[in-house]
């Protein structure tokens, strides 16, 4: 079956689904977000794009922007970035300040918010907030070939209100000196960068840099992109990385909007957006339909 | 250049290291191994074999021996394994207790010891210890190809006479009702399959069914094949997992008596062996070995 | 009021009291044991003593045993036995391992389990279990002037049977060296201590030693007397120690047979007794009943 | 021998002392203090004082504010209160956050700092800082019957300078709703109430309302009396609360800058100050001297 026929069995597959999980509550913008959508994109690295469902709804990528700016501080400090956070599989969820404490404030790895928030601190240090977002979706931009992706300043703002938990992050790791901003500064742009906005369709174009693939825009390193597949595929999906690796075999980052990136190196980079989301956290129907996907095409990074 | 020159290369680099890591001290017969040892060998899907240094001493397998024992259980019990285990990264060492408090006496993965203890009793129950033990010797020597691999008593009895760690790893699951056998029994049969001596030849050959390439033996299906390499790199260096898959991009499992069996899927089963290990009880050089031998054959899962 | 009136009259209240709490049910003879009985007992140091409700009925004091064992072990060791069990409240619960793991195998305290084996432990080096229960049951016989204090054997084969955690406590700190005598054997003899029966009537009497009054039976000297109901005050009701502190005001050790120790220093030893227990394992009617009484006769070690 | 010769001898032993701890250096304000010093001051609950030593010298109260703060508001809430904060000992350091997170923002009890931080919050709601402040001034001089205790604005501005780790206490109760006010105003609040200074002579004069006596200001009831009394020796000394319970046998309250206040029901209310600190972060040579008083007059709470 080809790529469109796949991914439309699963769009009207997953269109009769009953269990949707639950839309993240913590602001009103999400809060209010019909759950009965699902879309699905699959850009191929030269560009050619196939989608299903509602992949041109923009929708709030939250965590999945932590691939973008973990990118560009490994391109800025290389490997000594891992002085600051760890690369390891936090055991824990999303949010947990338990490791912070038991690991003198050096976060487990970099798609856990704690380690989230020290990357962006990391790139701020000696830049404006503004400078900062503008490369961020400059980089995203040419990476999609869209101009026209955008923060939702409204999000931004609700994510600023209800910014405790990560405003106690941030300060846990500034009293342990692993922070180079100021708190409210470190999560002011953070809350930016999770408020990005994209399509399924603007995210999957958005992630080719990461497949490796000699067609893709090459935006970093080989190496680069092959350690960062490693990371999204041992941490991205919080406390359920070790399941969504057994069950869908290839790398990806999810979003408590409901979104998540999938990598399969030198084949494609697919996005999935379902806004009700599982125990974890993690989009419900976005996993279930990437499991699909994966067994349809049999595309895996085990063999 | 070829895989053997490649192999020759990494040999002669590791003879001139200095820092060697630690042996494993908790029982005579590990504390007392020559940590200027090293192997390697690389098995290609048919048998086709290349080794470099000590690749033919046998040594304890020890922990890689999780690997085979998951196989058989998977085989036996499909996917109701995971009722008993889970399928996550633990964020602790490999001996860890806490974890199994917190979440009722469920191990996070099969790899950790309490994980492992799991598996060993699922596939006892309704069986002597000898019967197993003779399955798992069968199931590797079939895999490798290769009659003359068999349990070392003297280091199965040493792990018994020093097994309170693991025994109260297993009194502890059974006091959650997750274990079937007397924790003496069940800890005596895995006490003998870490107790497998095999050297760096003999591992690689066995870990061929591993890579889902159609000329290996095929012992599991390829959908487990893959399910297992998606454990393999998620959680087969305890809570050192996250670096390996950085670092080396293959699935892994390592053993506390120096040897790690590494997958790359499609390509080969490669051993690597030196009984110094590092502080997450991983082989110090064979690590070493293994990130330049993935360096130089540009081998990697992600891209 | 006098105390006579004040216990009758408690007597009476708990007598139509609605929720109980939920009596022990690990093991069938706890189990099976009517949860409407309740008794109280108040002996002054001369040992007059005055009762109500069921105080005649023998009941297991479990956990209460670990006064007497600790009096005993430090008679035979003095501050040396610190070195192998701590002074602190561990905020967990009582068969927590949690603790133990962090703390490299050193119970928090003498009355959580683990810190109670090995309280146990250190008084049966040496000795045959059979000698060490002699020497408890001449203990408590002594100090309560009743040669009629026996073992249950029923409970302690029972305790035996189900003792999966305690055994995981035993091994586990015999993995760190904190043990002195093979697990099974150290938790045979902690399950027969705990298997001891007694009736408030008893139980209040033998506690006397505790006062540290003139009159009392001064079987340990008035500084180690302070220094146990010290522990009982911060340690004596697990992770509801700060609460029984807060609301009682007096030293007290609870037991999971529904059996609570207290002492009013230089004025009395009190036994309650009502096997329904609450969220931490401590008697319901009997924690209402000694509050009650605290209030009614105004005594409190805090002014 | 008679108070005042106790003090004099325990003054002089201590001034040979060669260990006297770490002073706290996470402010310059207590960095730069001289360790050397020592005061003692033993004050009846009619007023009569005994003093030794440095007693004279003002010092930052630091966390022995907590006890006036958990006066004020148990007064104005009564047992509301324990809907916010806990009353057990947490077997964690003070300024720990593991456990806020395992029990849901909710701190083990009011003399942790997270507890502490709740408590200011509750009495901050409806007013300003500055009416609070001046309350807990007043109270305090009412108690000490000394006009004259002031905060130190310096060292109130020095702790907001370095308070990342109590604004990371506040934001992440604030994140569970358990903080009223915003965490910049609940901690600069309580920055101010740990900056109150006082000599041992008043802080001695200040604790007497907690000695239950009818001589001594009757600031709140003697069953609120008692029960601060009990937190005070179940929590008062961090982790370190079981040891000094067992050694000193008297309800106390330590802070950071080297004061400890210490209640002998009925009796007086002792402070002592020493500024270099144990691993609990409590007084080196305070919990000395107090052990010594306790010793040499024979008062404990527990016979």
């Amino acid at each position: 079956m080809d790529i469109q026929s796949i991914i439309n069995r699963i769009a009207s597959d997953v269109s009769t689904a009953s269990d949707r999980g639950q839309v993240a509550d913590y602001i009103p913008e999400l809060a209010s977000i019909d759950p009965n959508q699902f879309g699905i994109s699959v850009a191929l690295p030269d560009g050619t794009c196939f989608s299903a469902g509602d992949a041109q709804t923009p929708f709030s990528i939250q965590s999945v922007s932590k691939v973008f700016t973990l990118a560009l501080a490994l391109g800025r400090f290389g490997d000594q970035l891992w002085t600051r956070v760890g690369r390891e599989p936090s055991g824990l969820p999303f949010n947990s300040i338990l490791q912070l404490e038991q690991e003198n404030g050096i976060p487990r790895n970099p798609f856990i918010n704690a380690g989230a928030i020290a990357i962006t601190d990391s790139i701020l240090t000696g830049h404006e907030p503004k400078e900062v977002l503008g490369e961020l979706l400059r980089f995203v931009q040419t990476s999609a070939e869209d101009a026209d992706i955008h923060i939702n300043d409204t999000v931004a703002h609700s994510e600023t209100e209800h910014g405790d938990r990560n405003l106690a992050l941030a300060h846990f790791m500034a009293s342990y000196g692993n922070l180079q901003n100021h708190p409210d500064r470190t999560c002011g742009t953070y809350f930016h960068q999770c408020a990005i906005e994209m399509s399924c369709q603007q995210l999957a174009m958005a992630g080719r840099f990461l497949t490796g693939h000699p067609d893709a825009p090459r935006l970093i390193s080989l190496q680069r992109t092959r350690r960062i597949n490693a990371l999204m595929l041992t941490c991205g999906h919080y406390d359920g990385s070790g399941d969504f690796a057994y069950r869908v075999g290839l790398p990806g980052k999810s979003g408590v909007g409901g979104g998540i990136l999938v990598i399969a190196p030198n084949r494609a980079s697919i996005a999935v957006w379902s806004p009700g989301l599982n125990e974890y956290g993690n989009s419900q129907l976005g996993t279930y339909a990437i499991e699909k996907f994966a067994q349809m095409t049999g595309w895996s990074v085990f063999g």
